[in-house]
């Protein structure tokens, strides 16, 4: 007992003078088949080849509208600023061997891991899309699909390519997330040795990469396929398809991320925080050895999750995100103006492409302002990283008004309409401000600064049992204020866009939905910063995990405990940014599936009502759907910890010699079980979120068939999306609060509050701690991905329910 | 820690030894002034008095209806035979002196509050009379209302005199219930001397006595408040009210009653769990002692929690449940009738009350059925006395589907649709049906018998932190279920309506609510027995506590120990079955609200359309109330928690002798903080309840007289009410369920699995259980009341948000 305390207290013992070796677990180095074939084509072939594929992109947008080429342009050359970022990143040092083999060994995790998981979502996606293939085989055709003279085969073509090319581009978004993550993380630790300032500089811009990239293959991604779509079909062309209902034909693509976020999320979400609670539980608690120690078998796999968990699976949350909101706001915006008879609709549904090309461009902005100003090799002091990573932040911000107000200028003005653009340009600034006020308000619930934190520790002192009723409460009350934000901007968004002047054929004001379209691209306008701040977090904690294992010194590893800190609070706000955005672009989604139904019911579809007992019923099991959903995301974490805790007690016992570092702990084993174990957890969660809407639509529309209750099927996945997504809200926000405060509570306590480490108050904040684990990175951010997977589901599947 | 570990297991050491004596806190007893009047006045004149007083009720039933004759003569049966069990549990003795001085203790304790908290109450209760009064006041009448000459003032006046009295007997009900467990207890532990079945037969007893006074209540009340309109009003005269028209009046006794309640939920949830929290954290956890240890200064607040927050509290929960869906049923026939123009209405309209006089005849049947068949002077061995409440409960089953079938046959036969009874009469099996399954998926969930729960105690063993996840995935999940069965039955009860055959005048069925009514009828058909088993858990616990506290020897422990388990279950159980009622009848009390506004605006009111944003932003919006209701509503507990923890040690510290009973801890000063603190705390979540609907439905109606929209305010506040309503089940599903399955994963443990009392595994079990108790006994139940409250509320407020 007392050397386990004085472990905690940083008395490290014979810790120190352990000599520095560590298990070489690197495998031959794994390289995806795409780029091994890529690598073998001689570089000038490849050059021209990419000059082709370059020069036929171009074409094709030019044909398509000078709005497209602006957008590929755009990407293109911040590609090509993420790619020198990525060489600046790569080009710093390694570090020592020992920081190197640790690095290796997170790499080879990880990347065995993603080729596993990824494998089997392939598989899953695939049958998936055999499945759309034979919906939309046997499915009724729209009337404005027989004027414009698309088949059945060939719009369920247009549907499985979009699917299948969302699903690859949503499995890159994770890859280079996690493949720049598991190199900058070394680079991290080893810069944190010379100054606190490089080491922040190479995280942000490790994360600035996969953040350009994530968010810019969204874009061109979308581009490519409109612009694609609109020359194949020879669209505007008389006898063929209208340039409003082009968007309608992309919904594939965002169903396809949002397929492969979820798996991505929930087993990624598994992974990390199984292997951080096992490892925790018998090392921290149980052997009292600190966190990261590497004579814990579990310390590598919970390095490994940060990874997987974090990086990819949130790079491939955002991916989706941003794709369903820009798809959901191009369906919206045409919709709108074929109603309205404008004469030059490109500008609306193209708009939400160009406020994320300028996303990208002063994100970029934001990252570069983050640089290095002093000489790195003087040791400077430590300052507030939060304070510089706010400042890039609001640097961003206040390009995103700018640029917003220019883009809503310059694409939104129609002379029917003279003052629309003002409108739509305020509902942009309602979004920037709600987004803002959303990072405030996570900030509050979970940081120790504030008061809620506080109470949380304080709570603490009185218990594992009050510390977590505190949590629990905390957590529940915390839905209130970020509901009452998300109310607000959207009635006012909707209100201002009532008000645009747009008006249908009768006069009526149409441009309300709209209006929360552009609001809910305003709250996604600084994407790619806010990503990159998140990206960040799990970038910074694996280097202090590797500081930690390569046992350097104290300053340095207080140098990477701040950049820590800093990134989990990143981290959580972000959480409140997705949970935000998620919220308003599902309420956009379900527009554009009732729009969907409307269209191939061949009858309006204007209302839910919930008045009617089979509708109240759907509503009624979507929430149970997350209910059950996010019992079923926690309880795989409470499985699989649960096995990494019995191998870890296992090595304990079985080689006595760890603990004396006598002896070297079987990481790889850890790492297979975890792997396995969150494969086999995230199938039952995923399959549940994917089959029961189905299930649900179809039982429902027999019901509707032989009770005579036309478009039952219809009416009842849309209560389910709507109960869902605001269950899942609530959910998704009470689960990520808590999980973050009581994180943060436990820190707070770490920093010598209430008796500090190793106090009956610590214990029982370690607790809520591990409580708070699977709640906010397993459960929290998969329900993220659920409500606007349910919502491009049933937007996919609507012929189905019919 | 020896001598805790021994007390833990029985071994007492000095504790056989010592002097029984204990405080006597007795002052003089408390007897409400009414009775104090009538206790003055001359015996015979106060015969004569009641006579007259029944002669002038039965002469206005007769004046009415032959079936509200028939209610009044059952009601009357059944209150003298309530008489005669209260009389036969008081005429058992109350034990040695020291079992008597401590439920003195308890007695005083339980009055005190209750006093104190209605007091608080009906002034709120009284104040927002006079609310009610100015808004009816000043609202429009009805075009129904001016044909029948009702003014303004008259309808004030009705509506107002109908709160004040369900809110009067929701109190006498809450007292009854309290009253007699707080002298049933003692008797109780006194009878375990003797035999286990005498000590169960007198739980049974006094549980049966508060049940049938509190069903009997809400019906007499309901049927009284309808037949004194249905005369001073003149009802179905040419120029006056339509019978039909007629529930609408009641809404005022149902949303008193449910306002009385959920105050008396809150309150009582929050002294119970607080003084319980407080007890254990600091008793068990801190000091070893065992539970209900006459040296912890928190027993007999803990004892008294028990009182007030189970006995009076779930019996004015329940009399709310009983008279909200029985006024609801009544709207629902009523327009049914109207619409069907069918030449007999009144079996339709009082069909609920005719149902809920049968419940009262069966579970008295069901009552009786349990007695002492052997001589109780005789030791018996222990029988299964959950056995033997289930042969009560099939007993009345069995009866309730008979007298079911014979009331739909007798009220509901009507010639335009010969099969319609028949109909209906599935619709009531399908009710009792579903009763049955919630009863036992809660009892899966929750028993330790079965898998979940004692995968819950298994995952203790690693831990604090993964029995807290294991629980609330567990919690989680356990919602699955009750959704589906409830969802089955709302849509075949529904189903089963709509093809009754009764039809409106242009022949579109139109049964389809009210058997959706009565299946509700069918579940609550047993309230009396239900609650009669809800209420024995309190006394049976009580009794257990003043055994302990008695130092009574080891074979009476074991009985009331038995006693208190069986107890537990049948709290669990009846909480899923308080639940499946009142998810159905918010459904009814929600069709009903569309019919109120729809009579004041004068024009139909058929949807409420979802895909409106501003009636989206009242589903967010409710669905948050839910979240922030049950976070403060936890945290209430917490709070006041934390007093009593504080309040205990000082003691222990200031009073050193307490632990080697040399000295008196002070019980009064616990029980009058836990007291005050409770009444402070229930005032947040309570006014939020009742405040925030009115508050977003007049601003909504507010912003849509600026936009236009006609009817905003209503269908924002139906929105409202129904997300609330969706997100409030499941809450409390998942917090009652997980509550449960925590306590019981404790109790496994302590029969010895896993470890055993005293284990690491029992100590985290014990967290589990201290989470649990405020879920389950404050949050929980309070949401039960809350739904119903939110229904109640917009219905009788209807006219402020039109």
């Amino acid at each position: 007992m007392m050397m386990d305390d004085d472990m905690e207290n940083g008395g490290l013992g014979p810790y120190q003078d352990r000599p520095r070796t560590f298990p070489n677990m690197r495998s031959k180095p794994y390289v995806p088949m795409i780029f091994r074939i890529l690598m073998r084509i001689n570089i000038r072939v490849l050059f021209v080849l990419l000059l082709l594929c370059l020069g036929v992109v171009f074409y094709i947008g030019a044909s398509t509208s000078p709005i497209i080429v602006f957008v590929f342009s755009v990407c293109i050359i911040t590609f090509i600023l993420s790619i020198y970022l990525c060489k600046w990143v790569l080009s710093k040092d390694e570090g020592p061997p020992e920081m190197a083999q640790i690095s290796d060994a997170i790499r080879d995790g990880a990347e065995g891991f993603f080729r596993t998981q990824y494998g089997t979502i392939s598989k899953m996606a695939c049958l998936l899309a055999l499945v759309i293939f034979c919906i939309y085989l046997f499915r009724n055709t729209t009337p404005q699909q027989e004027a414009s003279g698309i088949g059945r085969s060939n719009s369920a073509c247009i549907t499985v390519a979009a699917f299948l090319l969302g699903a690859l581009c949503s499995g890159i978004a994770g890859y280079v997330g996690m493949w720049v993550s598991v190199r900058a993380n070394v680079r991290v630790s080893s810069a944190a040795r010379r100054s606190a300032r490089e080491a922040l500089q190479i995280a942000v811009r490790a994360g600035g990469f996969s953040a350009i990239v994530v968010v810019g293959m969204a874009v061109i991604g979308i581009a490519i396929l409109y612009a694609t779509f609109y020359v194949w079909l020879g669209v505007d062309t008389p006898g063929s398809m209208k340039v409003t209902d082009l968007p309608l034909l992309l919904v594939g693509y965002g169903f396809g991320a949002s397929f492969v976020a979820l798996f991505a999320q929930l087993g990624g979400g598994i992974y990390t925080k199984a292997a951080d609670v096992g490892a925790d539980l018998v090392g921290k608690v149980e052997q009292g050895i600190p966190e990261d120690d590497p004579r814990n078998p579990a310390v590598i796999a919970d390095l490994v999750g940060d990874n997987v968990g974090d990086c990819a699976a949130r790079g491939a949350d955002l991916f989706e995100s941003i794709a369903a909101e820009i798809i959901s706001a191009m369906i919206l915006g045409g919709t709108m103006v074929q109603r309205c008879k404008l004469e030059n609709p490109s500008g609306f549904i193209l708009f939400p492409l160009v406020v994320h090309s300028f996303d990208l461009v002063i994100s970029s902005i934001g990252i570069l302002s983050i640089r290095s100003s002093r000489d790195s090799s003087v040791k400077a002091p430590i300052e507030d990283p939060m304070a510089i990573l706010q400042k890039g932040y609001s640097v961003t911000v206040v390009l995103a008004v700018l640029t917003f107000g220019a883009s809503t200028r310059w694409l939104l003005y129609t002379e029917q309409a003279p003052s629309a653009w003002l409108n739509f340009a305020l509902c942009g600034l309602v979004g920037i401000i709600t987004a803002y006020i959303f990072v405030w308000i996570t900030k509050y619930y979970t940081d120790y600064k504030h008061e809620p934190v506080r109470a949380l520790a304080l709570s603490s002192s009185s218990g594992h049992g009050t510390n977590i009723i505190a949590g629990v409460s905390l957590g529940l009350e915390s839905t209130a204020l970020p509901v009452l934000v998300i109310s607000v901007s959207i009635v006012s968004a909707y209100w201002l866009g009532q008000t645009s002047g747009l008006v249908d054929e009768s006069g009526n004001p149409i441009g309300g939905l709209f209006g929360t379209a552009v609001a809910t691209m305003g709250m996604l306008s600084t994407a790619a910063y806010v990503l990159t701040m998140d990206m960040f977090g799990p970038i910074a904690d694996n280097a202090g995990g590797i500081v930690e294992m390569s046992q350097q010194p104290e300053s340095v590893r207080e140098i990477t405990d701040v950049l820590d800190a800093v990134g989990n609070t990143t981290k959580a706000t972000t959480k409140g940014f997705a949970i935000g955005s998620a919220a308003l672009a599902s309420f956009l989604l379900f527009s554009a599936y009732m729009d969907e139904v409307a269209t191939f019911a061949q009858e309006p579809f204007k209302q839910v009502d919930i008045a009617i007992p089979e509708v109240f019923v759907g509503g009624l099991l979507g929430s149970m759907l997350i209910f059950l959903f996010s019992g079923w995301a926690c309880s795989a974490v409470g499985k699989t910890a649960q096995e990494v805790v019995n191998e870890v007690r296992r090595q304990f016992i079985e080689r006595p010699g760890i603990m004396e570092y006598k002896e070297k702990p079987d990481y790889a084993r850890c790492v297979a079980i975890v792997a396995s174990a969150s494969l086999r957890e995230m199938i039952k969660p995923g399959a549940l979120a994917i089959i029961s809407p189905l299930v649900i639509g179809l039982l429902f529309r027999i019901l509707g068939y032989y009770t005579g209750h036309a478009l039952l099927g219809a009416k009842v996945v849309a209560a389910l999306l709507m109960f869902a997504t605001v269950s899942g809200i609530l959910m998704a926000l009470f689960l990520n609060t808590a999980g973050g405060a009581w994180d943060n509570a436990k820190k707070f306590i770490e920093t010598g509050a209430l008796g500090g480490k190793g106090s009956d108050t610590h214990k029982a904040a370690v607790t809520g701690d591990t409580v708070g684990d699977p709640f906010k990175d397993t459960a929290g951010p998969s329900l993220h991905v659920l409500i606007k997977m349910l919502a491009t589901i049933t937007l996919v599947m609507a012929p189905i329910f019919l």
